[in-house]
């Protein structure tokens, strides 16, 4: 069984600096397993906010996550300086995949990548077409498959 | 300058078991400052909610936090069985202060004690006075002064 | 391409209780994604302690998580009472896969259903040989595979 | 009663640049009260680490937290962009009293202020005299009382 190399920061279309805190390290002197997903989170939500999608209030887009995951490379924590790599590694009629590398100080390799799959839903939680406007917001991300 | 000793278990009113996580503690192997808080917050809500005062939804009461504090006498964290005392330290017109008492296991006094002073607020979060109904549940928790 | 189902409890060896928080609820008013991880590190821990290993301390067992893994099959949040089935997918030489399933309240069918891939490292993070102690505390949550 | 003002940034005598996260805001919308202490103790780690106070690690300086608290002024949260100030309240023979207010975005005045009070304790947790050098970094900090 051959476990996935780590990929080089160029595998990735957008960067987001993530800050580190005192709290996301464990016991074990080193970022929790979780924390990485609320770092994952949060450059999603802050890219999709800085390329103009709405994703918070009454008329917001919602996508809800069906999957996640994570593989851990090398251990990270603070008050390590993170660089969040995000792309597109699908995107369907209402559900997209984002993925994420994240990077610890200058190293040229990630220290862990991850995955969101998402899919855009109306008011009664239903798939919904995403919209002409927001899928070409999110082809920018997108890599060829 | 002298400092206050832990409370006994009988200076409060109510109890509430609280769980601790994996990631509640720190690089120190303790539980860190910080969850504390969200320990405290998470007993009051299950107080309140418990006790037929609705804090969630579109017509819900809503306390704003106005001031919070700790006092750290021992050290606690996962994989601790946590009980939390709840007691009323304030009952006022718009405002109220729950205290509370972080037992770990079956220590007879507090590893820490904290309060959350909160104001009922209008939908302009405006204070508001707290209606009879929720005064009298309150006051269940409320201590001689 | 189809969707997996949601697990039943009877596709789980063991389980325990796991409380809600409210600070795990984020703006959606639903639980948020990372702190299923969180949970699911929890009871990994919990179960693992539990069943005498020794994950804590200088002369405990490191696991490494390598890779984890969450599909969302339905919402849940504070303030319910979840019930985290666990199991093992996989036991390997110096591998294994935790499996955990999240039920929420009286439900029959998984909320959440998620993974730890571990390997047991030795002083300097290289994988080493599951002892035949731990292997055998680790085969009973061992499904067929 | 009268409530304490917001301090201004000329409050404080150093800042950092706190990052939120998606996750910090709870289901009112805002920023968790307990998320506050966690963006208080990275502040004062980081103000640590970034003027030569070694705090991890084995031969680190260990400082103890006793007390902490906070006065919420006005909301904040992700996706705010946050400053925080930092200065110390009180230098003692071996504690002292770290206060921080949390500026958000273009704000002229605090959304909260809170403090961490701090005592440097020894290898048995007894608290030990703060070293010159310590003593003396700290005191950059240090406003007139």
């Amino acid at each position: 069984m051959s476990r996935p190399l780590p990929s080089l920061r160029s595998a990735y279309r957008d960067f987001l600096p993530m800050q580190t805190r005192w709290a996301d390290n464990d016991e074990y002197g080193h970022m929790n397993n979780a924390t990485y997903m609320s770092i994952f989170d949060t450059t999603i939500s802050m890219w999709q906010m800085h390329n103009g999608l709405d994703i918070r209030g009454a008329k917001a887009l919602r996508f809800l996550v069906v999957e996640s995951g994570c593989r851990y490379f090398s251990e990270t924590g603070f008050p390590d300086a993170l660089h969040a790599g995000i792309r597109l590694g699908h995107l369907g009629n209402s559900s997209c995949r984002f993925e994420i590398g994240l990077f610890c100080n200058d190293q040229p390799t990630a220290s862990a990548e991850g995955f969101f799959a998402q899919v855009l839903v109306d008011d009664r939680s239903n798939p919904t077409p995403i919209p002409a406007r927001v899928r070409e917001t999110l082809s920018r991300l997108l890599i060829a498959s």
